[in-house]
């Protein structure tokens, strides 16, 4: 069996399951509403079968509020995710602080050849 | 062929590549250095082929100064999952309030409990 995390890593490891999570980021939604927009290429029972990996791993859960049993998104594997990632910000950060040395030469470099033009005119 | 995003939370997706990964956080790496701990259960093949795995998803690179070509983290992977990841942050900050509120309970019924034990001494 495997281990909680890894079952939330591996459900986001589809796009088809990302475009679920992105519509039920919008609102509760039901089965066949979460079906609708993937049944021309992709039949209910593979739609299902999606929705019960976004289930089993915590991320969606089925409401027992309303008669149709809407699904919405459980905040807390989110979490689980976040704070495992939270670990490693260093380097996230690490990577963002080498697109702003990049961001700031090329705009050095824009603004040193805007001058260049300016004068030969 | 899978999407890249796809790829790197399929990789993150394993306690073995993860426990990789914890290592090289805490510094470079030869393939050598990071098998020994997983050699007693783990053939070198198979710890080459998670390390492989690592890399296609862009998680770890190995680098070409050093002629033993050390693994490092590559912090632009982890910089997109937590940019998918912050499209969601309402509903993991959402799953933070209910873990606050709840603390906020435990903690003022304990209290409550702590006056109720003084007032009988």
């Amino acid at each position: 069996m495997s281990d909680q995390l890894s079952q939330t890593f591996s459900a986001l490891a589809d796009p088809t399951r990302r475009a679920m999570i992105a519509r039920l980021s919008r609102g509760e939604a039901s089965v066949s509403d979460l079906a609708k927009p993937f049944l021309p290429r992709m039949s209910l029972p593979a739609v299902t079968k999606h929705l019960k990996v976004l289930e089993r791993a915590g991320l969606i859960t089925k409401t027992k509020e309303a008669q149709w049993r809407p699904c919405r998104l459980n905040g807390e594997a989110f979490k689980n995710v976040v704070d495992w990632m939270e670990q490693y910000r260093v380097f996230w950060e690490e990577s963002l602080d080498r697109l702003d040395v990049y961001l700031k030469s090329v705009t050095a470099r824009k603004n040193a050849k805007g001058r260049k033009n300016a004068r030969k005119k």
